[in-house]
């Protein structure tokens, strides 16, 4: 038997699935904070639906196939298709604004693709059916919060915020125009932040850019200044009306406290051709900036697709990235396998229908309890209440009789003999113990 | 753009999200209250992993395609290969017994399937390394607990128990012995819950065995009396042995308070071929008898897929007739969206700044906020605080610089002003009241 999963596929062993629940976990309890609904589609739809989208050239990365039908089906790349596709079906009938959450397992499968991922688990967060920038401040908000819920700091992480219309507006005032030029300035400002300048001015000059312009373009988005801009482009009507947004978007980002996270950052652009204003990438500060999250505005989508027009926006946030920070950090909390609270020892098989009545109880009480399921020695139930549990309760012959069990709280080594009526009570108390214990980040 | 999802898919608007989200939150409390840690693998392996387990033929049934790299794939049609390829690489290195849940989503694709569902979510767990019927009767009650955890009673389910060894045993001493007679006589018996007596009858006789053997089967398996199992087969020692195993399952889940749910069937032999022991279903007791859920032993797989050999047990409960009982039962919790607790009514757009502020704080102490995204009047804010919200708080200009709100509980039609600082006193107090409020079967 082949014992790996396939190539570029993690099995999720306990303490990886219990890492993953608690990251789901956050997202969810994040998005509900800000009144997201949930949301989910099939795993695979018609690979025309991605085609429609990005064109023929990301079939090559889809995981895709012909299913027994005939149909050519892929494993979905991203979420926003499918969105895209739901809102068309139903998205007239819905209250507006949409917001919405979801948190699929996405798949890509390049052929030369040795030793990556192939899928990984993403946040998707979108507002549909409002144009104001208030929803992009929202927007932004809930990202931000989601990752100071992990116990991320403003010194961890900066969301940098541009806007692809300012970007357009200023390219054109270069005297960088026509739609093939822009794609290409596009491109090349968005490896800023992976290339050496001189780089990045090299592919500008190959792009047909002048020397003059290109230099001053860089100067420019170099300064991430946006008052600079805004000196700059007073008198070019589209740029200026693109700066108040910004500006007023960092107004109310401040309003809600968290003017400490966002950057203006004119190199953000973001690769993909769809987004129509406001982009947003949020960093790792340290690690050599690593991209956390992404996302903007995509006021054409729906309608490019097929669907009605809607103003829409959204961000996606992966489980990769996001983990390896918080393992680097060391901000996974100590406690997060939800494991048994209490393992009941057996003394003395005789008594196992007590231990199963008892179990029942304090299961019924909502607490987490384990037991052997076989005739054991104590001392091996005690080294298996260790591993798993934070208390042991001991059935013993001796006390069982009379209405007692001993109690003992494993980390701390302390014992002691309580009436079997006061289990419960203790087993709050120590939940409540370990609650208040949980270190940052957690809650 | 085709709006529908792919035939035999579901689409997840967030009513039926929020629904399967309340399944799962349910499915994994119940797991974890019993000590199980969740796990899962790649919705994707080879095809061979389930032609090992299954033969050639359940091909046919499999969502199974060629990837880019020519290698034979498929979804998941069921999650027990996986975890038998996962405890194959690693299950050495772990504690006995592992006590596993996943909550996977399957897939099958027939090609004459038309309208029948071709995924679904189903709750998995299984108890590996331990052989004691102390195995079978945890299992069995997490079973149990985990259907009375949404609401449904005695009245509502049973789960019926039977023995693969027991009847085998008693087919041998009813003198139809051999594996190929003894694998039909399960077929035609596995058909007693959907077919008349005949019509099994019919194809017992079919099957070569004699008039008075198929009777007497008959009538011995009708009679679901384990005390006249027992007297019938006394002086056979496999089968005594088998039906003492059973009388000690049948006690300890007594002890454990859940008899009323269980009953002995002799008739349950579970279709498929590799349970080797305890095998049950759980049925609905109106709905025509749909299974709810089904597992057993099935000691000798693990070996039989190439891994070291250990004695396991698992069951598999699904969503959909689980969702369908539900909503026939009116068991849905009246509130299952989690929704925004409280709507921020904006009575004019100067006071933005304190709204968002207001918010921050609100979500910071871990209530679910919503408020306009955009300039609104006031009574399509109410009209959106009704549809989403329990609580609305009104920010006014006559009220808020004198550090006043009004907070309005929507349902009750009730209002007061309160101070600015009392809003988190206020909506603590209504999380308890609609906490206090939940219907049977939720908590």
């Amino acid at each position: 038997m082949e014992l790996n999963p396939l190539p570029g596929f993690r099995d999720f062993f306990p303490e990886r699935a219990a890492r993953r629940e608690y990251l789901f976990a956050r997202w969810r309890e994040s998005a509900r904070r800000f009144g997201f609904e949930p949301y989910d589609g099939p795993p695979l739809e018609l690979t025309d639906l991605y085609r429609r989208k990005s064109g023929e050239e990301i079939v090559a990365q889809l995981y895709c196939f012909e299913d027994k039908g005939g149909r050519a089906i892929a494993l979905r790349p991203e979420m926003t298709p499918t969105l895209a596709r739901m809102i068309a079906a139903q998205g007239a009938s819905l209250p507006k604004p949409i917001k919405w959450f979801s948190i699929p397992q996405l798949f890509r499968y390049e052929r030369q693709q040795r030793g990556r991922l192939r899928e990984h688990f993403q946040f998707n967060c979108d507002i549909l059916g409002e144009s104001s920038v208030e929803a992009d401040v929202e927007l932004t908000a809930l990202l931000i919060e989601t990752l100071i819920s992990f116990g991320l700091t403003a010194e961890d992480f900066s969301v940098r915020v541009s806007d692809r219309r300012l970007l357009s507006a200023a390219l054109e005032a270069l005297g960088i125009s026509g739609g093939e030029a822009r794609g290409r300035v596009f491109a090349a400002v968005d490896k800023l932040s992976r290339e050496p300048r001189e780089k990045v001015r090299e592919r500008l000059r190959e792009s047909g850019i002048e020397e003059k312009a290109a230099d001053d373009l860089l100067d420019l988005i170099g300064s991430r200044d946006l008052a600079q801009f805004a000196a700059r482009f007073e008198t070019v009507p589209e740029a200026s009306e693109r700066i108040l947004l910004l500006q007023r978007f960092m107004g109310l980002i401040e309003c809600m406290g968290l003017r400490g996270f966002v950057e203006f950052d004119p190199t953000i652009v973001r690769g993909l051709a769809y987004y129509t204003g406001i982009v947003f990438e949020a960093f790792d500060r340290k690690g050599a900036l690593r991209a956390i999250s992404g996302g903007g505005r995509y006021d054409d989508l729906l309608e490019n697709l097929g669907g009605a027009p809607l103003p829409a926006l959204g961000f996606g946030m992966g489980d990769v990235v996001l983990s390896e920070m918080l393992t680097e950090r060391n901000l996974w909390p100590a406690r997060l396998d939800d494991g048994p609270e209490v393992y009941l020892v057996l003394v003395s098989e005789t008594l196992r229908p007590a231990l199963l009545a008892l179990g029942r109880r304090l299961r019924q009480a909502g607490f987490r309890v384990d037991y052997p399921l076989a005739s054991s020695a104590v001392g091996k139930q005690f080294r298996a209440a260790s591993q798993r549990a934070t208390a042991a309760v001991v059935i013993g012959p001796d006390e069982w009789p009379r209405g007692l069990v001993k109690i003992k709280f494993l980390a701390a080594r302390e014992e002691k003999t309580i009436h079997i009526s006061e289990i419960e009570t203790e087993l709050h108390a120590l939940r409540l113990r370990r609650a208040q214990a949980k270190p940052r980040g957690t809650s």
